[in-house]
């Protein structure tokens, strides 16, 4: 019945002297987020742990931000925190905690099926309880503030058990039997100003134009400003803080890699086939001649003098990672190795449906690859995670949330249940798309574990034999374009102060005289100002 | 005979006071390098007139170096500069001119034919000329220090009248009629610590590694920090400081912009073809079954299944940008306008062989386009060559020189002579593919003027039909960084400081036991430094 559990909630220590702490909870919450927070949580599905966000000292009092998913309570996490800090201070600067209370503790729980509205009322009513709502499948509660007390003797997880048997009385039997993966972690909704498919409004404006190719577009320089901001937001805060080092990767690939990453009898209506020109340029005289005489282009004669298909366009951008390695041998004591790339577009054909600028045929990515011993790329796929949260939720400013997703090249059957899940996929909401409960949130990021899959295929062996893994993670830069633009809007004025500070001005698009259709934001403003 | 001459000279002006002149200085020197140093040079070819390179002011000492090509001669240009700079210090500052000498003058002579050897010591023994050298096709002489009142006299044009009938009494017939076109301006020869084939070093070292496509290669991380070295000083010293603003652009180009650009009926077999999938991915039954069964890939059945060629991946990289003013009005006053895009990869198929990293078949370049007024665009081609100067004899300190170069599209009979040139090339001297006199230089960059080429087959309108015309320069990025390894290796304690320091330490390999071959300058140093 319930799927997922979120958990959401900020603590303050009073602290018996006003010293400055900085550095030692600095480090403090660098280790517990890897130790305490996580421990007890089934192996492989950390992410869904507790994890502290955010923290801030003034004077004697410590707060913290926590957040976690089904395994370790953010309630747990609190008092597991208590008894580490008091420990630390104690030893490092001899300062005792006088107190803790729990001053925001919001809780989301996530059903396989929609929660009937009228659940809501009945929860307000609880005890402890401030607020309670209901929205689609998703169920919010709101704590009353809570005293030490009130954690030790378990509050939350009474109330949690109460609500549990409110809903399971009521519950209506599940719609159709959801093919969506669960969601671990999300943000809170989030107040967006702008509700307009971006895309057209980029149309208008000019940030974007047409081009006679399907799921292509010019970008524009205001758009390209905005493109290479987040660029080097997900490239200093994901790529080099992971300690990811660039490679330049070819993204023309020959037929013979695209059947080793096993997309060629799985997926092959999603790429475009690449043809050489043939040996001979004298293959070419009648073809050259239709042209210059009838102004039109003999397809049929053109498909007849190029050669088969050697190559396709790569649709990964990870496939030239695995040949670099394939048939090499590493050692494991010089594992993980992190790469990345972002040389290049790369190419999906969308059978099912191009859409404006949210789902291209040609768009950019920057693509983490990852091999090591098992436990490290793990490791090193869930720390991406972690990074690119703090991407969305605290610099881009996004409402986001994380699912568990399953590649192609996964069965169904396999599922993901208490083992350690091949991918999470970072998704986006796009309020022009409709309620955040009933339309499809936009995949931005799609983090992967292919345990032996590349190793395997490719051939990459280890120097005594011992198990090794791989694993990628594509942070889709044109969606995070998108994303950011669907929920903010083209107008600078209207964005975190975080991008609007790095974007600075709108830039001047060269002057035609019937393009673009719309206003351009700075035009506005100087009318504006003409008019004041 | 002579195809073409190159100056190069030092003066040095005594003047009155020794006070700051710096800023009026700069000024003076930007200002007269737009005017009064090309004045005479026939419309179009003020590439080839006279330009102050560098400057120093010292005390009461002020030094200039001039450069220049047939034009305005150097020693003509610096009397020019005698006058305007009195006239402005005298203005300015009251500060007068006490004297002038010129220190360094160096005169290059480039023929059509190869000059006797013996030609050498007898312009040695002339009187004025310090030293005289032949190499290949070039005479080189050096005067002497020479005092204003020679100057004045025009001593430098009378020997080199005498240097022409000498040469002209012992020449060789031509040998095979020169394709080549001819040398404008070049840099003197450089001591280049390196001389061999960088591709096979950068193999040994794992700075590349073999990719199983044509002209295509993995680059690593030393590699690719090189490329972003590079591209940022493109960027900044080219593209930014001439007002270039970015525009993202497709890869993957439409037929039908491909014949608009020219090229499918000129040279079809230099580009590569690309088919997307069938409607119906049931039509790919039989390919997934054949190689789930066989491993094999059935190539016959895949070139029947997908459909006709669509697209060429982008050869000229500009034709989105021509595409993106199709049809579209333009206002003269509102011009010009000069964009840029270095979004991915471009692509061309070399018939006639590739090469190591010189020669590729996918590569990245930095690609400017620009449309306006036909000075407009002829000004901003010329700046564009002149910043490229800048860089690779400056930054990169590379042995380049500039050639006249003529585009697919030009027919030969139109010859350049008496015209705007269609384009220049930057050619950078390789020294592993031997002699500079005998080997072909790597062209990094060519710098186009289309006139109405692109402005009559895209449509592209001005407002009251004034007359505008279209330009493009495409700055080889990959082979920027391929003429830097050719002339000075893969060590960075070999290289200029300017690019050594930008560069830093040459980063770690990724850790395999059976690669690279060679070894790393990082282990070769703690090598050393053990035995040390």
């Amino acid at each position: 019945m319930i799927e997922s559990m979120l958990f959401d909630l900020t603590c303050t220590f009073r602290l018996s002297k006003p010293e400055g702490v900085e550095d030692i909870v600095r480090r403090f919450v660098e280790r517990v987020n890897r130790t305490i927070l996580i421990r007890g949580a089934p192996k492989g599905r950390e992410l869904e742990a507790a994890r502290i966000v955010d923290w801030k000292a003034k004077g004697s009092e410590l707060s913290f931000h926590i957040r976690s998913g089904t395994y370790v309570r953010a309630h747990v996490a609190a008092l597991r925190v208590r008894k580490a800090l008091s420990d630390t201070l104690g030893r490092e600067l001899r300062i005792g905690i006088r107190g803790i209370s729990v001053d925001y503790y919001a809780v989301t729980l996530i059903l396989d099926r929609e929660v009937p509205e009228d659940v809501g009322p009945k929860l307000a009513a609880l005890s402890k309880v401030l607020r309670a709502a209901v929205r689609g499948n998703e169920v919010h509660l709101l704590f009353e503030p809570l005293s030490f007390h009130e954690l030790r003797a378990n509050v939350p997880d009474r109330v949690i058990g109460i609500v549990q048997e409110i809903i399971a009385k009521l519950l209506r039997p599940p719609r159709v039997v959801s093919k969506r993966l669960p969601v671990i972690r999300q943000s809170p909704p989030k107040a967006l100003p702008f509700g307009d498919d971006p895309a057209r409004v980029a149309i208008e404006l000019g940030w974007i134009k047409e081009f006679p190719g399907r799921g292509q577009w010019v970008y524009t320089t205001p758009y390209a400003k905005l493109f290479y901001v987040i660029r080097d937001i997900l490239l200093s805060e994901v790529a080099h803080k992971l300690g990811f080092e660039p490679f330049l990767l070819p993204k023309l690939i020959p037929l013979e890699v695209m059947r080793s990453m096993g997309y060629l009898d799985s997926i092959p209506e999603g790429m475009y086939y690449v043809c050489p020109p043939p040996r001979e340029p004298e293959a070419f005289k009648t073809f050259k001649e239709t042209i210059r005489m009838t102004r039109e282009i003999p397809l049929d004669d053109l498909k007849r003098t190029i050669k088969s298909p050697s190559y396709v366009l790569a649709p990964a951008q990870c496939e030239p990672f695995w040949q670099f390695f394939a048939k090499e041998v590493v050692d494991a004591e010089a594992l993980p190795i992190k790469l990345y790339d972002h040389s290049g577009w790369t190419y999906r054909w969308e059978g099912g449906g191009v859409e404006g600028i949210v789902r291209l045929q040609e768009f950019h990515r920057i693509e983490l690859a990852y091999l090591g011993l098992p436990e490290q790329v793990v490791e090193t796929r869930d720390a991406v995670v972690d990074e690119l949260v703090n991407v969305v939720d605290r610099i881009v400013d996004l409402e986001w949330r994380i699912t568990i997703a399953r590649p192609f090249y996964v069965a169904e059957e396999e599922g993901p249940e208490e083992d350690i899940p091949s991918a999470y996929d970072i998704e986006i909401y796009l309020p022009y798309r409709g309620p955040r409960d009933k339309s499809e949130w936009l995949e931005v990021a799609g983090c992967f574990v292919h345990r032996r899959k590349y190793v395997d295929s490719f051939k990459i062996k280890e120097r005594k034999g011992r198990e090794i893994w791989t694993g990628c993670a594509g942070l889709g830069l044109s969606r995070f374009v998108a994303a950011f633009l669907a929920e903010y809007g083209l107008d600078p004025g209207d964005w975190p102060r975080s991008i609007a500070r790095r974007y600075g001005k709108v830039p001047r698009l060269p002057r035609l005289l019937l393009w673009p259709s719309g206003v351009h934001v700075e035009e506005k403003e100087k009318t504006e100002e003409d008019q004041g």
